[in-house]
């Protein structure tokens, strides 16, 4: 591990395990508190709820003692809460979100997605783990440290987003509209789930995402493949050659310009990347496939963090019956998904994207569906090393150091538009089934989330005495 | 025109109008003729009606002195009818078929199927075109040359195929095993429309077709592309590449070996398509698609009559909702068809197609779903001049002749495997709608078949007679 991460001072042991205690005791009243969170549905891509349930959470933070808002936006609002530590402390930023995924269908949940239900330690229903089990474990937590020390130890601004599962798409203006009360030292971030063998990680980078679609048109109408073959053109044919233009059959992106946007991996990254290379046989019999998809990278890791990808996720035209029937189809359309990586800004890539199809087949429509720009923080930010010693302190075990993961957060809104660095630390079991049904938080999961979120703070705080950071916490 | 066409004597004109005056005495009578076998199902797909439909046309034909007999088959049989014309007299084998295709949505047609119906003056019903309607104007042109002349001027053989609309997948066996009463002079066909106009066609050529399904298999399941994207194999890239690897975007087959069998087109050949060559622009007004197809080839026909194609039929794989899902699909399926060229046997050319799967994506399982040969026989076949001159002495008009023409009739079963000429001459009207809701006759076309076929069978007589021709009547 880098050095930064074996620096000052240990956490209050003392006011940890009496935090623990405190948790401990207190598990059915802050499980009661998550189910009456989650059973107000806030489904921002249906409009349900969204208001009442930021108004909500509003109100839980004034509670305790945050001078909380919210903040208007184009859409739905966000929660913006501040309370202020000691003097000089650092200031942290936790980003987390109020709004949910749509239920889907609620025949296939086990019980109703409004009505949290606890089954095998868990508590399903939707929010639960995405996200709000997850941000209401760093609201108790701080709570809890006002309650056993009469304040923060670090000036703490939560930033609740009401739009998540929409992309975020008016988080930026927002934020930036109100960037002074902004001016943080770190932003954490806790959403999607800890690693498979249930190990804390501690990621840097996420990537970005660019999905599109192609849609080809030739004649007006299907035709007979025997009298038009080759004579009218064939939207197929089109979106194959573009397709094909567009990455090589050994997995290299020629979208010119793309590769070249690349921003290199540090030494630390490097490093990180081989600690965390994946067993390809592994891979291979978790998703069942014969074999790895061609690529001109040399690691796993390579290619889940350090390269872009273009993956087509459906692609569609003429027959889809039973054995064969000789039509020439008159419409096709593909669709697409670019995960971009450090360097890569999405809106520079959609103009690249948008050049090459002009180029290579005019004809074609090309429809963006939704970007987000890739984040990174530099693995040797000085914030990593007492994120990681919160960890350790609750678990004993040093949290995974992930350089670049995936997931659609809005990370960039922060590293790229506030200039601030932003770590994600995730506190949900792997299989929390986030957008899915039984959506689910382990109960365990919640509990020590509560206790993570209260050793980071601290130690973000000794850190912060030991190093008299240079951010003040105005 | 190839010099052929010119050949001698004219048709006996008075005779020609004889015929003409009993078919105009006697529409209704033949009228109800067709009405009665159009009402008699018998869709091969379905094994509905077939083989009570073959032992009713065996039945006709005995009724008019053929010697005429069901052909068993694997499936359902072939009714062979022969009846002798003067010894020395040339030998005619008119190929039909009296299956049908299934009517389809009762819902879309404007009467019922199978309930023959008369409107604007067409015969609607499913095979009265395609091909009731056409070989029963041959049936009924040898009674009348039987009642007014008493026998028939050449020896005529009826092959009615009872799977064509199934690709005749006996066809061949069958009449390999009756080879010895198939050594005829010219096989006349007459299936399909007259183009646009109301010309009738003389059609030396048909394309082939090999029709086959790629379908290529990633993961178990449908994984996250940002995940396993450029991990996990997507079958749609394995697709894309491969299908861009089998055509060029410039629209040149790149199958190995497949272009090197195409046999050239002789001089006769392209003298007709140039003389046929179609407006680009009326084929653009007609099919509404943006521009042409790209091909090397310098003409429309070059495209229809001399090169082989390779139409994607249908691709499917993936997302198919509103926007967007990240996913990378676990399973992708091409349906192609290829149409096949003068040397193209589909046997070799599907080996060749096999051959290259294996070599660029050895993975993808391939499926072969049909395949007829190319059929062409020589435009200066001696037996084109007397058929043509049949239409002219109807019509008053040269017919067109056609070199090459689409559709999938089992025509190289004569040329290739019996190693006759084979001609197709179709009488039905252009917008017949063959394979779809209201199928019709124009009744004109009906009738002029009648006039037409017994014009065509009167000439080659009199072209044998001149001739003296090789083959024997026997």
């Amino acid at each position: 591990m880098p050095e930064p991460f074996e620096t000052p001072g240990p956490v209050d042991a003392d006011l940890l395990a009496a935090i623990g205690r405190l948790v401990d005791e207190r598990r059915q009243r802050y499980l009661d508190r998550l189910c009456d969170y989650v059973r107000m549905p806030s489904v921002s891509a249906e409009d349900l709820g969204v208001a009442e349930t930021g108004a909500y959470i509003r109100d839980v933070l004034a509670d305790g003692g945050f001078d909380a808002r919210l903040l208007p936006t184009a859409g739905h609002p966000a929660v913006l809460a501040r309370r202020d530590g000691p003097p000089g402390s650092p200031h942290v930023v936790i980003y987390g979100h109020y709004d949910v995924q749509p239920a889907g269908d609620d025949a296939l949940w086990d019980s109703p997605p409004f009505e949290p239900a606890v089954r095998d330690g868990r508590l399903f229903g939707r929010g639960t783990a995405d996200n709000k089990g997850q941000h209401l474990a760093h609201v108790i937590a701080t709570e809890l440290l006002v309650e056993l020390t009469g304040g923060l130890p670090c000036t703490v601004t939560f930033v609740l987003d009401g739009e998540e599962e929409l992309g975020s798409p008016h988080l930026e203006p927002t934020l930036l509209a109100v960037r002074d009360q902004l001016a943080a030292d770190l932003v954490l971030v806790s959403d999607g789930p800890m690693d498979p063998a249930g190990r804390y990680q501690l990621v840097y980078g996420l990537r970005g995402v660019l999905a599109f679609e192609m849609s080809a048109t030739g004649a007006v109408r299907d035709l007979h493949s025997g009298h038009f073959g080759e004579i009218a053109p064939n939207p197929l044919w089109t979106l194959v050659h573009l397709l094909a233009s567009m990455k090589a059959a050994d997995g290299t992106i020629t979208i010119d310009g793309v590769n070249e946007l690349v921003a290199p991996m540090g030494e630390a990254e490097r490093a990180a990347m081989a600690a965390l290379e994946p067993d390809p046989a592994a891979v291979l019999a978790a998703t069942g496939a014969p074999e790895l998809a061609p690529s001109p990278a040399a690691t796993l890791n390579e290619r889940a963090m350090a390269r872009p990808t273009l993956t087509i996720n459906g692609l569609h035209g003429g027959y889809d019956g039973p054995k064969i029937k000789t039509v020439l189809p008159h419409t096709a359309v593909a669709k697409c998904d670019m995960r971009l990586v450090d360097g890569q800004d999405a809106d520079t890539v959609w103009r690249l994207v948008q050049e090459h199809v002009r180029r290579h087949a005019p004809g074609v429509r090309l429809t963006r569906h939704g970007a987000m720009h890739p984040s990174r923080t530099p693995m040797d930010t000085p914030y990593a090393g007492p994120v990681a010693r919160g960890v350790r302190a609750v678990t004993g075990q040093e949290p995974l150091h992930v350089p670049v993961a995936g997931g659609s957060l809005p990370m960039w809104v922060f590293t790229r538009s506030l200039g601030l660095p932003a770590l994600l630390l995730p506190f949900g079991n792997y299989d929390e089934a986030n957008h899915a049904p039984n959506e689910n938080l382990d109960l365990t999961c919640f509990y020590q989330g509560i206790r993570i979120s209260a050793a980071v703070l601290l130690a973000l705080a000794a850190e912060g005495r030991a190093r008299r950071p240079h951010a003040a916490a105005a």
